[in-house]
């Protein structure tokens, strides 16, 4: 059953009750609402202590963006335009930001709605992280990647030119608002690249949902609600155990972190933007199934699986594999400690681990051999 | 019994064990050590997770940062060089603290020392607060003011043209070391602008301290070491007190900003320089006192053994008395919600009441009559 953007079935699927899925507890309660049709009833889920929103979005998000704002009316206290390049995620965007909401007459009890992708979510939660040491905001993804990703967990941020989310913050929205009718205007590169993180999910820590979704790929590349809906869902409520289970990523969190140790490597050494983000998750995550065969016992037929979804969902533009280029990019990452780089392996599809053992070396080895098709 | 800064008196009493006060619990405790002599040993004190320390400090804080890296030694990962004017205490110069800290080779296990006034460990606190989402960093400061009011609370952050400390966060340092001899350089301005807030503390906290303190003003701006640790001691012991009682500064910890309400409004009227924040809070709490006694009830005694110890420690420079200026400022202050400008009011030394029923008129009013000879 494959329903477009505006028709029929969508009125039956939207009268359906979203589901509610508690990201974070006290003291910073976030809830993410999952459903077709919630962008039109945004007043109903966003929060703001005094009532009032700051509503930010990129000129890409701007139909979403215009639901939102019809849904809160005259609770808009002031819209800021935002530039969604990765290249614009920078602490000067941040501080632009700011600017607008405090010209605007921002109090501390006022929220911020971030309408947009992961650069969007992560610059204007930084932004609300740091406005009077913190006020309320939002997410209302409207990319596959902020849905899978971005907005949950707290985690705000923005790069620096030594490496992405180099500076940031702990600061989850209150409300997330994940509607699958917000990805229809998303070019059909991010929605693939974004999906990866959505997948990826699954293949940490849900091996029905990795079944399901991986058997639906193709109503999911259709953008079939239905299938959209169970995988996003699944998606959030997998990165939602996660977090809640170690809210400030010492520990079991860093599993979410799955293909990202090479993959922010990959995305920095091909300098930001040759590569989509999730591209380059994508890449990552070929690799750790690589060392994740040798070293967590992972089968041949899970890594199959997760190799075929991974094709299905590129072809992906070849990343840099030389490895004088990438051991200065891995050696920084933030997972670096003394200890050695930690590095997120499957033991099986559904089940990811932590191993702080292994060398820079084997993944430099990893990424030269990876392979997707 | 006056010592100086080298004589042998000070042996005596850096032989002494230095006083430890909590300031602030799990997850993310925060301790202050208050004695004569902490620099020198700054290594048993101090703390990092990997045990290597970025240093950061200003020219003018050049001999305490001195004896505090000789006592970490090989520790020190790299020295910072930190521009302590308050108009330097921007997002700009945060980005370029993380620059220099990032290529230094900083992990997120690693710590940093902040050595110097308010402005240093308000900069460096917020750049650790922000480095990696957060990382360690340890407080010394090398101001009347910083030792009474800066690091303590965990409030760190940057100005912005339209106010001061707008753009912050909270992430307490896990050491603060306060030793008296750190003042040695202080120039006279500075060291009795400083201890307004250290007064401020005991008037709204400690009744007795403000008692022994008033009466030993003199031998505290002689900078007898024995009159400044009872002074800074009491007043970091209120500050954690009621830190400790208000984590997030919701309510009672508000009263710790005690003549701010009006002070920030002058400084900024003023244009951030013309007064420093202390003259500022001076002349902040001398309208409180005004407030006070027609709301609260303060005594005739309490109000001018208040403005008796203020006048001692001035005179202060006149501040900004139109009320057109002074009221944009004033209506832009963080602690204005949708109920009004919250205003702290003494109803006697040494307890202090949050009044959230103040209308902004009434602080006007006060700026105009405000005395302090």
């Amino acid at each position: 059953m494959k329903r477009g953007p505006t028709g029929e079935k969508n009125e039956a699927v939207s009268a359906a009750a979203p589901e509610r899925i508690s990201v974070s507890g006290p003291p910073h309660e976030s809830t993410a609402w999952v459903g077709v049709g919630l962008l039109e009833r945004a007043a109903e889920y966003l929060r703001s202590p005094s009532g009032r929103f700051l509503l930010a979005a990129p000129p890409a998000a701007r139909a979403a963006a215009a639901a939102v704002r019809r849904a809160l009316g005259t609770a808009v206290l002031a819209e800021i335009a935002i530039d969604d390049a990765e290249s614009a995620k920078t602490l000067a965007s941040a501080e632009r930001v700011a600017d607008a909401a405090l010209a605007a007459g921002t109090r501390r009890d006022d929220a911020f709605v971030a309408v947009g992708g992961g650069v969007v979510t992560d610059l204007v939660g930084f932004v609300a992280a740091i406005l009077f040491r913190g006020v309320a905001w939002n997410a209302v993804p409207t990319t596959t990647a902020g849905m899978a990703d971005a907005a949950i967990g707290g985690k705000t941020g923005v790069n620096h030119r030594l490496g992405k989310n180099l500076l940031g913050a702990f600061h989850p929205p209150g409300a997330i608002l994940v509607d699958p009718r917000a990805l229809a205007t998303l070019p059909e590169r991010d929605f693939r690249a974004g999906l990866v993180e959505a997948y990826k999910d699954a293949w940490i820590g849900d091996p029905a949902l990795a079944a399901r979704a991986g058997a639906r790929l193709s109503d999911v590349l259709e953008r079939d609600e239905g299938a959209l809906l169970e995988l996003l869902a699944g998606s959030v409520r997998v990165k939602a155990a996660v977090v809640l289970s170690d809210p400030k990523e010492g520990g079991r969190r860093r599993i979410l972190n799955f293909g990202h140790t090479l993959g922010h490597a990959l995305e920095a050494a091909g300098g930001f933007g040759a590569l989509r983000h999730g591209e380059a998750v994508a890449w990552g995550i070929a690799a750790a199934v690589e060392i994740s065969r040798r070293r967590a016992g992972l089968s041949a037929s899970d890594a199959d699986a997760v190799r075929r979804v991974l094709a299905g969902l590129g072809p992906f533009p070849e990343p840099e594999r030389d490895p004088r280029r990438l051991r200065e990019y891995l050696a920084r990452d933030k997972k670096t400690t003394a200890r050695g780089l930690a590095s997120v392996l499957l033991d099986r599809i559904g089940s990811a681990i932590v191993d702080e053992t292994v060398p820079l070396e084997e993944w430099l080895e990893a990424a030269r051999i990876m392979s997707l098709s």
